[in-house]
């Protein structure tokens, strides 16, 4: 299966790329990636990684840039982060990528469990993961030829340590735990779901 | 108490318009409004909006506009309407009316189930919809001085018979109900939550 990992120099996306390549032709996309390069905040980047890849099977997401920090400096400017990266970069992911995926084929986007367990400094997270799940719901139902979508959302993640200390009481995911999330999308039949992998 | 109600001439905002007006002061708020107006697209015309109302204590948004359309058709452009619109029009009124409010004030924001249950055509009010339950979720957590925040979601309502055919086996939710659950953020005690007025 030939797999795009966005955000592949990441925490997550280095672990995903490195255990599905041992099975799988995995395509390391992000802003630096010798593979080939993406900028999820533009819609021109999105059409060229595709058009240069060509015809692919599975994209994966592992990328989600979002604002951090105190409510009280929160703007409309500072929403912006989420709203361009974690929330349109994927669902452009997905409205482009559909024209150049192969029957079959599966959108895996990333979301988080601050969707409904919210915590203090990350209410752009919050809004920008649920804005990918109402949109991967919706677009299950539109998506043509076999193609399905999911979202994997994960607590804290065993490999960055830093977050926990926003996270109080949040039982951290292992990178395994990522991983079985990641492949039940691909490798699955769901559509239409967010897995919580834990 | 004195209410701002945005999309005061709309199907939702006129009605509860004439029912809360009954017992409390009503501030119309919409484009063309004699009381004032606004355009929650625009940061500069939600602060405008704020500075002539003076203090309140309570908004309701009864305004969301999307992009409803063919799936084949969207694109990032057609998107943007309910980003900017539904989505970052309400975030933004919350954000900005924070600093406006009265303490133990609340704000209502519109969503609906779409959310959860996805029709065709209307992928980009689940995203929306579902970034103001999420940015709800998260501020009720950070708002200060006793100030709430809720969403109302209703399914179709009552007096817009022509969205019907698009929401097959949808029960619509009547005028009265649709006003429950208004009165129940208003005027409960609630916060961080989705009410489901049906």
């Amino acid at each position: 299966m030939k797999i795009i990992i966005v955000g592949a120099s990441g925490t997550m996306g280095t672990f995903l790329s490195n255990e599905l390549e041992k099975e799988h032709e995995v395509i390391r996309a992000d802003r630096h990636s010798p593979d080939v390069q993406v900028d999820i905040t533009s819609t021109e980047s999105i059409e060229n990684m595709y058009k240069k890849v060509g015809a692919f099977d599975a994209l994966i997401c592992t990328a989600g840039p979002t604002h951090v920090g105190p409510w009280k400096n929160l703007t409309d400017t500072e929403f912006r982060k989420g709203v361009e990266g974690k929330m349109m970069g994927q669902i452009n992911l997905v409205l482009i990528g559909q024209h150049h995926i192969n029957p079959k084929g599966s959108f895996t986007l990333i979301t988080g469990a601050l969707t409904h367990d919210p915590q203090r400094n990350f209410a752009n997270a919050s809004a920008a993961n649920a804005a990918v799940e109402g949109f991967v719901r919706a677009a299950a139902i539109e998506l043509e030829n076999g193609i399905r979508i999911n979202a994997v959302s994960p607590t804290v993640i065993e490999d960055s340590p830093q977050y926990f200390p926003f996270f109080p009481g949040e039982m951290p995911v292992t990178m395994k735990q990522l991983e079985f999330g990641f492949r039940k999308s691909v490798f699955g039949a769901n559509t239409g779901q967010v897995i919580k992998p834990y």
